[in-house]
């Protein structure tokens, strides 16, 4: 556990080497965070959580970082507010850095000469909450260089070997019936994806890969964003407010279809997944398709077969990855890109927060979001799981959030 | 059917007497509609839907009307901005009522003359259309009224024989298992209520009756609203934004809790239903209560070994009324107050919305609301049904929505 | 006095002839009045400044409409929040009429057995205010119409006997100095056009008529609306928020303007008189035609030669009418539209307010607006002065209002 | 020419020496600018009126950069939007000082080589232009710091020799008549200073001092904050939205008031200026007193005949100093704090904006500001002239602005 503690707080100072200071401070939107923010409130949740009650010999740097790098506990106390993050100048960059390593060094040593199975079980979930922040570093970083008509570069995107169309999507079958679904056993989970339990499935299909940017153009050629009858009335609404007519940091230039990424500008390559769409998006382009979304119980059922391979962030390729030809059955099932489900974000029957503050976790966002199911690759591979729910509202574009198309067996009654 | 339309028509006007012609062309408020805008709208849904397919004799009053009282079928054509109906001074209160009646007795006549299924069908499908605007022009009154410091009386309100606090609550038991919910059969129902499917169900309990003003009273003595740790994250700004303090209507003078009601303003009677509250005081009261709501699928289950009985519309109580002590076993299922559930409003597995422009009746809204069950004392009795769906936005305060209780039973693993 | 106050009070109820009792209701948006709120809020205005001292047998009709009708009088008492005027539709018309008639009636006989100089000072205040809000009620319900798509007639407007061109604009030279302007003597006048005292105005010119549609339709065909350089930098963020093309109620079919007017939709007339405009879009046609507004003094300094004649409300154009080709020298001063000044509203020096209340009625706007002088077609003809100050915000439209263009003496150094 | 600009650009970044490089990016408001965009943007100044001009060996560094950092100059292109400024992390605060130092480079050896009339006037501008930034940088800075609960400090503020409270203000007499202001001769001014012209003023009186806080904490705790019969209509509804009851970065801490200075929190010392009240304050201050704003004609007579002395930004106060006892007669007139007049800005009579681009500097934000005078502690002493008129909104307080009282002679006629 030290071990994996220290490796995984690394890997997020990691994430930052291509960053100038000045990346660290600013907050694009409001569901956005600086990178300077993230840093400081992962480590002010081991602080929080762990330090100031085992930490016996541990005296906290300053007094306001309790109050300045809690994102929403308010078992703790009064928050900074949300969208007033980056503000903060200060503590600089440096001094953050600082900071965490003044905890971190402190968490080693406790976890060196504790093996309480409580203390244990809190820094596990640090370090879950850490891979969480190391998503979200990426997310916020592109979605900040996305806003600069400079269009600066986080890392060189590798070139991808093959540029072929995929091959044709397939239809895979799957029978449903009584299904279990939900974390159980030892290994971590969040409080969210218990208690395991059952539920009936009619039988259904899964695409077996994920839709394209080739075919998502499709949908814009046949006027998908100007036609409400495909939309979702609060999706046509956005629709018109935001001004949609193409996925998030897509632009044309002469006739072409472009998209920041976090190598800068390129051409949109048709043959990788569509990504930076909304659940809208999602649901239009289903609907246009004939299809529908999955329900995530149908995901999870799919998915418990699947190996968990993919892109993921440790692969650096920071941009979902062309569906491998030669790859069977169900592909691209993790990595790449989040897959959106038709499920509102709920509880699962008998599910119970954890106490205490920790308890503010999950349960208190379960509303008006929709579950995500996946990974992307910006999602650390180890924070994976089958069970994994990821919940985002349904107009939320900046995580690396695609489709995959499901559908009912037409031989059921309806 | 001719008859049953003739008497839901006018039942319509019926409900509109008390009103002055001032009261019939004010919007108070974006959700909320005219009262002259409802009664041309259901008029205008036979005229659209009906009319201008069968009615070969028929010709518009105006071509305008087509644009002004469609409300969001994008498939008819443009909408006149929802947020502008209150706008439209003219046409006048009467010229509405002689295009209903103009309308009306083309209805009549075609109904005299024709059985077409698909014309009945649609008939059908403009009675309930009817029905659901005849309990939105009480809600919108009231809100329009409860707006005026004046607080000008719809009607006058009968007092309830007893005062007397209700019986505590009990907790009925079920035992859950795979069950069937949704509708089937020949009988009318909207097409969000089907396909009738089966679910998984783990044992719950539901209390027995409706939460009462004064256990809801304790909730607000015990701190419910200064308690962020009893909400829903988007329930607790909510709470901050609004600065709400009591459900809608209710006011304090002098230590005691008053509520503006259709007959007024008057006291808070503990006995009675509390309503007027949001999901997100529901949801908040229940965990207060160490409970939670009924999914729908639990309350569907428990509803069909329930009478239809309550007070409705047409009972003109205009207010939910306490439960009868003498009832037994599990009361209140319909009537009074719309019952939030925990669920939200899902197109149900193999949903299919209707074809053409009315499949934007139901479908597109799913999307950020909750599903209610049970009718209110302001729903028509004949418009309710065990498998009826309503939906509104988790901070929708304005109908007659209340709360019933349910809990997991405590054997169950969790 | 009492004949005149029983006439002015008349002619408001002469103009609300032409409405349904649904067009009293509405506020169209929040910088105008419902008509009933109008009516209700004059005779407020009696009751709360003159009966409420000297009416010692007068007994108030309801104790809400002290809070109800108070417009901005904070010395009062709290307002009912101006933005919610269009939510009472109690007290109905009928009671509002009953309302003023009661207090017409004990107003009447204090008159009558009065002649207390205070007291009619302020029943000459009163009668003054309530011409105000005759011009209100016009313009109000000018732009309630116009929200409509059915585009209601107020009143057929007349045709205009000729409709050529009118001749070209001369210009009309004044050598400016040290020059008188302001208010005094007897004769009633406002606070704020007090007192009289001298400025020093450098030579100038006037032209002799108003800009005229026609006139206006170069300045937009050559683009004026497209170049940022014409317009203050609050003007031009004006024309992108609200996407201004022409002046309000303009609108294009078939390539020709029309305008909504009190008489319906009709076709632009282009020797009428510009009128719709705010600040910025004249400030910008000025710029655009070498010239500038004149300022309030040198508009004063020119209109003290002019007689009060032209298109006021009791001739019932209800729209600006073209210039008489026979007027000789400084036409349409007065009456017609109201003639944006480049001086914002500010206090003469010296100036003091009323005593009391009545001392909130002018000095405490004196923020953020701009003067407009000589009266308009909907201003009663007995109104206007040439000390007259009108005033309103930059962006304000909805009133009858217009454009004078002055220049400079080219002779002049600068 | 040359050295004096080498030294105000060096000044400009000696004004940054204490900031973090995190300090530079951040906007806190839509009305101020991140330090980096302060830098470019002047740079962008010499780039784009000098530079693309004279200097024909210059090749720009980055095209985009003229998109970037114009402020709002429209005859030069499009502006990247004023409220993104903070978004743009590249080029990071090295490259904006080395575009400095490219530009710099440029314009001195262009200076070296010709003595080109027109020129030397553009230079003049961009280094007065240069200055007013440097102020802005102060201003923003301090904004910016007063957000963080940090509290950072600027720079260590000195101590003041004498705590007394100052003299008691006198009221100095002027006699008024035809005075001539604004600006004339070879000096530079900008084009709103010109021209010079007659006005004619009443006889009048000045405070011989500013208002102190210890003053204005007596309108505080007089009610001032909660009398609308002190305010202006648009100021008392801004206390109201803006829950104002004290001056900006004022806060009570056990009954004492603090402020946030440059310097760190300290408690309000009651002989200093009292600082960043808006025009609503000032005015409400004012009439409070029984007493009104200065008109800016009244101010530049009073203050022709006074000494340019004072805190100016070079004296590195960063905060207003209380008057030295021994001053005599009318002091403060600069430096301390700007001084709100009740002057509108409105172009002199005569005013003819410069021609191209360069006309966009001053006359376009001719609508709802106030000008100010006098220069404050943060403005460079060589940059402050008699004729000199600063201009804000009059709910502005992040600018160094104060209060100078002025009265009518009581023996003039009103």
């Amino acid at each position: 556990l030290r071990l994996r503690f220290a490796t995984v707080r690394d890997f997020t100072e990691e994430l930052c080497r291509p960053l100038a200071v000045e990346d660290f401070v600013v907050q694009a939107m409001p569901d956005s965070s600086p990178t300077k923010w993230h840093l400081a409130h992962t480590t002010w949740f081991f602080e929080t959580f762990l330090l100031s009650r085992w930490g016996s010999t541990y005296r906290p740097l300053s007094a306001e970082f309790r109050h300045l790098f809690n994102s929403y506990y308010n078992g703790v106390g009064k928050q900074f507010p949300r969208s007033q993050r980056g503000l903060l100048t200060r503590p600089t960059v440096e001094e953050v850095f600082a900071y965490r390593h003044t905890v971190d060094e402190c968490v080693s040593e406790l976890l060196a000469s504790s093996d309480d199975a409580e203390l244990s079980e809190i820094v596990e979930l640090g370090i879950q909450h850490e891979q969480q922040h190391q998503e979200l570093i990426i997310t916020d970083v592109k979605y900040l260089f996305g806003c600069n008509p400079l269009a600066p570069v986080y890392r060189e995107l590798g070139t991808q070997s093959s540029t072929h169309l995929p091959r044709p999507a397939r239809w895979e079958p799957f029978s449903g019936g009584a299904t279990w679904i939900g974390h159980d056993g030892p290994v971590f989970s969040f409080d969210n994806e218990r208690p395991r339990h059952q539920v009936l499935l009619r039988p259904f299909e899964l695409q077996d890969r994920l839709v394209t940017s080739g075919e998502y153009i499709e949908f814009m050629q046949d006027g998908g964003y100007r036609r409400p009858e495909l939309w979702l009335s609060l999706g046509w609404t956005m629709v018109g407010q935001q001004t949609w007519t193409a996925p998030l940091y897509w632009s044309q230039r002469g006739g072409q279809w472009s998209e920041f990424t976090l190598g800068g500008i390129r051409p949109v390559e048709p043959h990788r997944p569509v990504t930076h769409v909304s659940y809208f998006e999602a649901d239009a382009y289903a609907r246009w398709r004939g299809a529908r979304l999955p329900t995530e119980a149908e995901w999870e059922c799919a998915a418990t077969k699947s190996r968990i391979a993919g892109s993921f962030v440790e692969g650096q390729h920071f941009h979902p990855v062309a569906v491998n030809e030669t790859e069977s059955e169900l592909a691209q099932m993790f990595g790449e890109v989040w897959q959106w489900t038709q499920s509102p974000y709920t509880p699962y029957p008998g599910y119970v927060p954890a106490a205490g503050a920790l308890g503010e976790y999950n349960g208190k966002f379960m509303c008006n979001q929709y579950v995500l199911r996946g990974g992307s690759c910006a999602t650390p591979a180890s924070h994976i799981r089958p069970s994994y729910r990821n919940f985002f509202p349904a107009d939320a574009r900046w995580q690396f959030s695609g489709i995959r198309l499901a559908k009912d067996v037409v031989a059921g009654s309806k």
